[in-house]
């Protein structure tokens, strides 16, 4: 068994987390951290874990002694990075769910966060947990930097072609919409009920975070640099991301070699299902799945892929524990194996 | 045309008094306030009224040398008390969309509203809200006590039959549903997005504030005390209150008769619809209508009503018009004669 | 393993099955059929299956030969009926979903489901499938029938103080809200998106049928018939049923009391979860758990009860799975222990 | 007064045309039919009428001697086309609230809508509806083919911008959302409640017949022949339609440039409202604007618009009144200027 601390816990991340890992054969969860709520009941912050989950709130200040062998920080940014620091010289594997270390150098993080990096070292051990890049190096490090939710979806969607050199790079647009709960718990206007229900609209035009880190991910799988318009959108609804895709061509291609890309690059990954028709959000919701579509249309000479993700479960909590999965040499599906549920 | 002001015009009761009598055509808005918000554009807090209304909010200081005619307090319980003060000796009518001078004394508003009651005098002119009630009075009073969102729903869905004595006064129920809207425009976790999305609850059971002001005013229309069990949740839906009502017969009574009594009670009161079957809440919402459905269950020996309005509508603001309506000998319908938005 | 067959696939509750015994270790489902989508896949009707549960629908009649040891009618009422008879000399353990063995003779189900019973004999061998109040007796039948959503929301909520005669029994009234996945997957109007979204209203007002599979449960519990008032009503929501129901007592009492007889009643019943608080819908979601909440009002003389379910869940497919568990002797829980999904 | 018929009043353009033409001043609605509902009342079918437009409703066939200076069509297309080949010789003016008049020939029709068209003569006569681009000569006809709603949207975000030359032609993507009423009032799957709610997904990708209308309009305002990129999505909400559209400039151009093009284009068009921040597409509901809002993005070199309307106002019925009182020479917004509800 695996002896697991949840650093932050009142959030979206960290309930979805002790969700998914009620039915982790393998994992055994030490401790469950809040500064805020320290002593309350976790089932308290969250009553449906009532009589399921009661388990007491700690200070992560107690977590040095407890022998852990796994650690997953459900934390903001800026405030995970103290943590990262703070464990680094235990023998811990942690799993970070923050934007702190997935970016690729110090420089680039504090100009599209405006803010310090307190802990630069971290960079230099931070592997990017999205598996189906960087399977292999996540089976080696003790630091994952767990993907944002709207990068997962987007460069699922966008890797095999990029791979193969299919399209021209500076043609990508990315018009995403995503449920509410990537804002956070937190009660704040712009996920006040009424703002959101029956309403609709686009937020952080041109200058959203996530940009840079699709970006840097794209451009790692090929040799030229990788500019992306990436527009998101808040939808009513929980959970889910749905990327609607576009890029030009680079090169002649057909639909059936554009799906043959697809389908070699993502043959061994099992979270990612490649669909014959649009996927909806609902179909994912509660999963681990990235269901992506892909299209040709030749009357406009332009590729479409649409790519929908739960950006709590492939967007957060879920990836967390694929990567824990791997980074401990376990099946890379256990305890992620469910069906969605519909309605 | 009457000079008229909006103080407090930050919330949604605010706004929703603006929507409604930019269609008046005897008031015209000279001065709309707000303390927080002083000089910034209404419009850019709701931004619906971009280019419509980009009046500069002022403080409510600069009233008093406006020669008013009749203002609107659309502030919370504990600070309209205030104003009503501090308005006192100005010759101005008085709409009162807050808590503070709906209830018969000063001691009941404290022992329900934990909180002492500053303007004791007010009482002895407040008239409490309801034309379906006390439209003589509220044409003659300086100041109205606009009635709260479920008192309007549940009285009228009551009145009737309290009135002509036909039930049992100990055995009424009123089951009430509310969207989110009664819960104001500041954003807390009670109507974060995900809290009120796909979800539904009870609140306040056993002790909402507006169980005094329904027993209160259903008491005044016979001789007994009435004491109702009031029981609200939240809807995740923006608009509407819809009360399931529920009473025993006091006295042998047929469908016919009890149809009969809503008829009229009703027949003057151009608001309150009396529907053949039962309502819901978009048949009234965006309206100033009470849609009431009354029916006996043979089998049980039951009356059940169900009312539904729209809480910022019939519920405040389009109540807070007709209000004004009467104390200025306009037809009580001005400005307020518009079909529901359905969907 | 169990080999069990599934009959009606392309409804909700056929859906809700497979999600659910895809984490049950003891059961092997052979076949799922369906009569007009013989020979599709499963999938093809829920996308959400999609490379989980591809397999080929089929018609029930190749079910005969096929050596199953149980079988899950997800079918109509009137339709039901016609299978379990078809069914009556395999050596098959049937739980039936519809309602067409949940009262006590088929005259009563006659006169409110306006419809012959063409399988009177039925109704001898049927145990009404709800193990808080029937266990030992469905560990020992050959078919049971499943209760209703409302039903077993409403009992679950009344059973210990109507057993403990705690209660006036002329006095129950319960105001029921729920989903609309309890209509159905088949589009109609009633559950068309813009009538229901943003909106709410009761029907089925006086005569909905799952009344009388209340009152005959209920007058199980003790000597006097019981008759209730029950309302139901639309929320704009897919899943969840939360009942609030009323009862006067028939005896002075207190809230400890009242709480203590419902901790003795369900001490052995792990999906009955008392709460402390009023129970959200989202509290119960996806979970086959009855949250209940019991609270007494000296104000007004009356108890007060709130209770949650899952639809599709408790009210549907997780039930009848806890009844198969039951009737194979399995512990009660398994494949049943999961999380709510929250938000 | 203008004596005016609504041909097809059962679905919502239909009621919508009713609710707004309520505040009209000059049209007096003498005759609503339906040749499904015959009989019933308009209020029977859409009960948030009731009391208030109880008008029966007749047979088209009786509309001939009524003498009536306006008709609207709300009826599907291939439909409509009937009646305005009945209506040929009447002294009539005509606003074709469907697709059958919109596009430039019956050949484009007919591969478009896989649909021969009946009434080829129509073309010669009908005029575009959209007032922004044609309003002298609707002014001018008597057959006006109302707009679709996603070409609305798309046209009016686009149109300056083509107009002035800016943009590559071959470069514009339209990513647009829509909710439910733009499918229509029947019940069917894809509006059923339970797919829709929490849920999100793209259809009718690289195919919708909005496209090629939206195509032809923007060319006409060129020389060169415009191909759009267009993917509709479906949003779990009642109306609006959100564009978020992408395009690459074709030469140098500012921000300032840009906005001033829009500016200057618009000047004089009242329900065209440019905005300084992304519009929600509640800031719109149930009125006649079309929130536009337009940026220029350095970074990718890339001009980003978001143009949102109400489907069922400007994007249907709203512009079939403002065509009604251009083609009668009334102001063009009269009955029009209503604020938006919001929430």
């Amino acid at each position: 068994m695996i002896k697991t601390g949840i650093v932050g816990a009142t959030g979206y991340t960290g309930s979805e987390l002790l969700r998914l890992l009620y039915h982790h054969p393998e994992t055994d969860i030490k401790v469950i951290t809040s500064e805020s709520k320290t002593g309350q009941q976790f089932s308290d912050i969250h009553p449906v874990f009532t009589q399921i989950v009661d388990q007491e709130l700690k200070s992560a200040d107690e977590m040095a002694d407890m022998d852990l062998d796994a650690v997953f920080l459900a934390l903001p940014h800026g405030v995970s990075m103290e943590y990262v620091e703070k464990f680094k010289d235990l023998d811990l594997k942690i799993v970070d769910l923050s934007g702190d270390f997935r970016l690729s150098s110090p420089e680039v993080y504090e100009s599209w966060y405006n803010k310090d990096h307190t802990y630069q070292e971290g960079f230099k051990k931070a592997v990017y947990g999205l598996p189906e890049l960087h399977r292999d190096e996540i089976r080696k490090t003790n630091l994952v930097a767990n993907p944002g939710c709207y990068p997962t979806a987007s460069i699922l969607g966008l890797a095999p072609m990029i791979k193969e050199g299919l399209i021209d790079e500076k043609s990508i647009i990315i018009d995403a919409k995503s449920g509410t709960t990537g804002a956070g718990v937190k009660a704040k206007p712009a996920t006040h009920f009424s703002n959101v229900n029956d309403n609709f609209k686009s937020y952080g035009l041109k200058r959203h975070r996530h940009t840079v880190e699709i970006e840097e991910q794209l451009s790692g799988l090929q040799d030229e640099g990788i500019r992306v318009q990436f527009t998101p959108h808040l939808l009513p609804l929980d959970r889910g991301i749905l990327a609607t895709i576009y890029a030009t061509p680079g090169k002649k291609i057909g639909e059936k070699e554009l799906k043959q890309a697809y389908a070699d690059f993502y043959q061994e990954h099992p979270f990612v299902r490649l669909r014959d028709t649009a996927p909806s959000l609902k179909d994912v919701r509660g999963t681990n799945l990235c269901d992506v579509f892909v299209t040709y249309d030749e009357r406009t000479d332009r590729i479409i892929v649409i790519s929908a993700i739960d950006n709590l479960v492939k967007g957060s909590a879920g990836a967390a524990i694929q990567n824990l999965n791997l980074m401990f040499g376990l099946d890379e599906c256990m305890g992620l194996k469910t069906v969605g549920m519909y309605p």
